[in-house]
């Protein structure tokens, strides 16, 4: 399944600004997209990143993914490609920020196609991910996404399947969802995080982060 | 299965304190609870409430559900209760705060029964659901839970299954855990919470709750 990973390629991830630099952030984010598009691959679907400007990813497993530049809004962009998706050429949407997304998770969201519209909600209102069965359907990713993708669904008559996963619930936006990335992340995304001195911090009450000096 | 609920029954969920009274609270804790506990009888397992004091739960699909009252700390209670589980007598535990809970999340839980223990994590690294099919497996709900029971698990030779899903991931401790309630729950305490007047607040940037007068 061809499988569309919209990037926001050039200040991405303002909300860590807390706890990352803007440098940071762009390598943080990177590292996270390159494990949403391995998962994809290796889930045996064609990723196809979105991005807001132009961007090289050093990675061999992933040479070949094609980048389409596209400075539309983020719905925008994605519907200018979804094309007429149906039954027999679905397409799916990955957000890239899932931090914790393994190949099981793509396969959670893309074997449940016997639905006009799958959706993995995330956190908050919002959806993570989809996958598009049905020729009238088109995003919507401003405000309560996942409450407005069900109510664009029911407008064209598509079945709605909702995907249970944690993995894909957790967009990563906040200093507080790293806790999810370290505990239960085992890509790029985790990896940088360890490298950049970031470990738990289980000393009072709630679990958080720490950055050592 | 049998399955163990422990239940703060004197002063629960003090957290959404912000935005709900004592009355409140205990009212709404025994929604998530009846929402526990129908899941678990619709999905075919039994309940058993472990409580920190004398509850009565007004609702005909719950009677005969046995109440065991003990003040022990949560930990030592459930682990008094699980005996010699093993893989043909398996002890379940859900936590009572799960508001998304539905019967086939507890059939995720309890399908995945070739492990000798199930995890279903929580969010911050807490645990809110285990399968015990190992006699030497206790838990510790102290702390990073889904870590130590991880670390449990191996010290014991227990193998270990993590159930990837949002609605058991989701325990509702805080206000803002209220809006996936409203947006995602279909049971008692998605219904209490709208009849004592609370909605969905998408006005502005992030999805939040309001509760008009």
């Amino acid at each position: 399944m061809r499988i569309l990973v919209p990037f926001e390629a050039t200040d991405p991830k303002t909300r860590l600004d807390p706890v990352l630099d803007a440098d940071e952030r762009a390598a943080f984010a990177r590292a996270m997209l390159r494990d949403v598009l391995v998962s994809i691959v290796a889930a045996g679907h064609d990723p196809e990143i979105v991005a807001t400007a132009p961007l090289a990813l050093a990675d061999d497993r992933l040479d070949g993914v094609p980048v389409a530049v596209d400075d539309e809004p983020l719905s925008a962009a994605v519907n200018d490609r979804l094309g007429d998706a149906d039954a027999e050429t679905p397409v799916g949407v990955v957000v890239a920020d899932l931090g914790l997304v393994t190949p099981a998770a793509v396969e959670r969201l893309t074997d449940a196609d016997e639905a006009g519209v799958v959706i993995a909600p995330g956190r908050g209102g919002g959806t993570n991910a989809l996958v598009v069965a049905h020729p009238e359907f088109r995003v919507d990713f401003h405000g309560v996404s996942y409450r407005d993708h069900r109510a664009i669904a029911r407008d064209v008559g598509a079945d709605v399947r909702v995907v249970d996963s944690m993995r894909l619930s957790t967009d990563v936006d906040e200093p507080s969802d790293l806790v999810e990335v370290l505990l239960h992340g085992d890509g790029a995304a985790a990896t940088w995080l360890r490298e950049a001195g970031f470990e738990l911090d289980a000393g009072a009450g709630r679990v958080g982060i720490r950055r050592p000096e």
